[in-house]
């Protein structure tokens, strides 16, 4: 593949067809670091988790953050069935042993409905195959694998002097009956203790994928890692490694919140002026989960009371009276009242691809925040109430 | 009109169209109690707050809760605007001076699009005409004057022993570009003072239309309120009221959820067995905003890990191995895991009008809450993205 030259060194990918889903496309992964890898990974918040995200915390932990690879499936998310534990232990036992590694550094990740038991044997089946199968250059197969309702597989990579970090992506919240969670893996060849690791994708996780919001719901089987293998030999410092996660994550994350379910829009979600980040990121999510503000980008309409109304409910103290909102460039509401604009201009420039809302308060404090999400379309209506089965 | 006989005495109400809506329907109505009556009222809690609902709530609280009118507008929400305020006052005090009474007994309320400027005159040329219109029986007449994008009107009505009470309510959240807020009236011929009245419609509220869930954005024009006269010379005990505003409020709740924009169906959550009352309501409410469970709704899909999933991130602590699902009425989880259902007969059963979704946790605590929303439709969409102007 054309990209081979920029991936990190050391790791080796693969993917194959082991019968979860119904249509004959790729639904197991593997990603294999060939030395033990620094490791660290955020997992969903939800009370309710799937067996694959208690199995890889565990084995995460007990491992000590070093890891060798992440067996992946897509199809059935492994949550809410009597026999989870087991099948994800089987699963990542044959991987362990076909590789020749320990268990525990083999960490385990599923995607697809819930409440359906899975079968162990299509996977385990399968696993010899993909082991033999594992290529440095198959990189794109895995994001492709992975892939659901997605329309494009969403890949993104960056430099970090003699470093190179490599990420994929998948979905966009929780998002279809068949279909749900959000996976994130990044793979880097630069020299990161898994505390350092950790540190890093914490901070880049906090401006990236904690920043998009497609539907508002949060799956149980969420799981973004990144694995570094230190095959470059280089050592980034604390805030280049940071910067490198982000890179990367920071445009997985929007290329999800693009491709959200019948989704035709990015709509980003600037703040400014609040007395604090998280205040700043308040106010932005509750815009980008207004239903009514994502119809109105959807219809291409300047509906700024829409948005003014949504920052009136997010629960932030601030002064209507100094707001000012700003679409696509063109003021649109100044100190809360309406500023004079032409609205077939800014409609036509709401048609575009990418909308930006810009909420200012004047005279406020240094709080900003970025945020990301998509447009709510009629489409997104028809896959989400589709029958599950 | 037929209801007449059932309507509270000493109460007259009136509509008429002054121009604020484009199209030649209804748009300014006026609810006159022939005696001053004990009033109350809740307003939005957003913080961008129209100058009517300043202006009512100065005047509920500087006429010490006696109140004479409500003046009532659909097609301008009279909010962001320069002029707000100046026009808030000067129709109520038209109002007032036609009536002849307090300005401070006037209480305005408006609904319809935010930050466009509302033209007073509209309304001031109307009042005399709305004022000479007033009659006992024209409570329908009120009630459709003040729909917006509703489908249709929502009235109910109740008996305390000889006293009476009737209620009309308008939208579903904040719903349409041109037409935000919910608006809810109620009118009673019981004896109550204020205070009395403030308490029993802050308990009745806690369980009708906090329990609702169209879209989950709160308007910058809620208000409902609720009118005392005391004309049937009755004087309930403090149960009986409650019960009375309850059992019409809830009615009203469940209308606005059942016509929410572009629902077919009208969804009831029951939350049982958390350690709190509120704990359940947080579980209920988290489930009706979930767009992805309304949508599986709308498509009768049984989908109840999404229900599982919703309350998982609902905040709540609660173990997921204790839960049971059902869906009208059949089990479809037992335990956090699939039940034995008939998916056919199941979707079948969900293709109804009203559709219940109770979620159980076992051997837990005696809190529990019923909650209200609406399947989530394209239609929906289509409405919320159209034009503004």
């Amino acid at each position: 593949m054309s990209l081979g030259t920029i991936l990190p060194a050391g790791f080796r990918y693969a993917a194959a067809y082991a019968g979860i889903r119904k249509v004959a496309k790729d639904d197991l992964a593997l990603i294999v670091s060939d030395t033990p890898a620094s490791a660290a990974a955020v997992f969903t918040k939800n009370l309710v988790v799937a067996a694959p995200v208690e199995l890889a915390r565990r084995n995460l932990r007990e491992s000590r953050g070093r890891v060798r690879a992440w067996l992946i499936n897509a199809g059935n998310a492994n949550c809410a069935t009597r026999t989870g534990e087991r099948v994800a232990l089987e699963c990542v036992r044959s991987v362990a042993k076909t590789l020749g590694v320990q268990e525990q550094e083999v960490l385990p990740a599923s995607t697809g409905v819930i409440g359906v038991e899975m079968n162990a044997r299509l996977i385990v089946d399968t696993i010899p195959e993909l082991a033999a199968a594992l290529r440095p250059d198959s990189f794109d197969a895995v994001a492709a694998a992975i892939m659901t309702t997605d329309t494009r597989a969403k890949t993104a990579f960056a430099k970090m002097k003699r470093a190179t970090v490599a990420g994929m992506a998948k979905g966009s919240g929780m998002i279809h009956p068949r279909m749900a969670t959000t996976l994130g893996f990044v793979m880097t060849d630069a020299v990161a203790s898994p505390a350092e690791l950790r540190a890093a994708l914490k901070k880049a996780i906090g401006v990236s994928f904690n920043r998009i919001s497609v539907d508002g719901d949060t799956s149980t089987n969420d799981v973004v890692a990144v694995l570094a293998n230190g095959a470059s030999g280089f050592k980034p410092g604390a805030r280049a490694l940071e910067g490198g996660l982000t890179e990367v994550l920071e445009s997985l994350a929007k290329q999800i919140a693009r491709d959200g379910e019948g989704a035709r829009k990015l709509v980003t979600i600037d703040v400014e002026g609040t007395a604090t980040e998280r205040e700043a990121e308040t106010i932005a999510r509750t815009i980008a989960n207004s239903p009514l503000v994502k119809t109105a980008i959807a219809g291409s309409d300047p509906n700024w009371g829409r948005v003014l109304a949504a920052a009136g409910y997010s629960g932030v103290r601030f002064d209507p009276r100094k707001t000012d909102i700003f679409m696509q460039g063109m003021a649109v509401c100044r100190g809360g009242l309406a500023a004079a604009f032409s609205e077939a201009e800014l409609t036509r420039k709401l048609d575009e691809s990418e909308c930006l809302i810009r909420f200012v308060i004047r005279g406020g404090g240094k709080g900003r925040a970025r945020f990301w999400t998509c447009d709510l379309t009629e489409e997104y209506i028809r896959i989400n109430a589709s029958y599950r089965t």
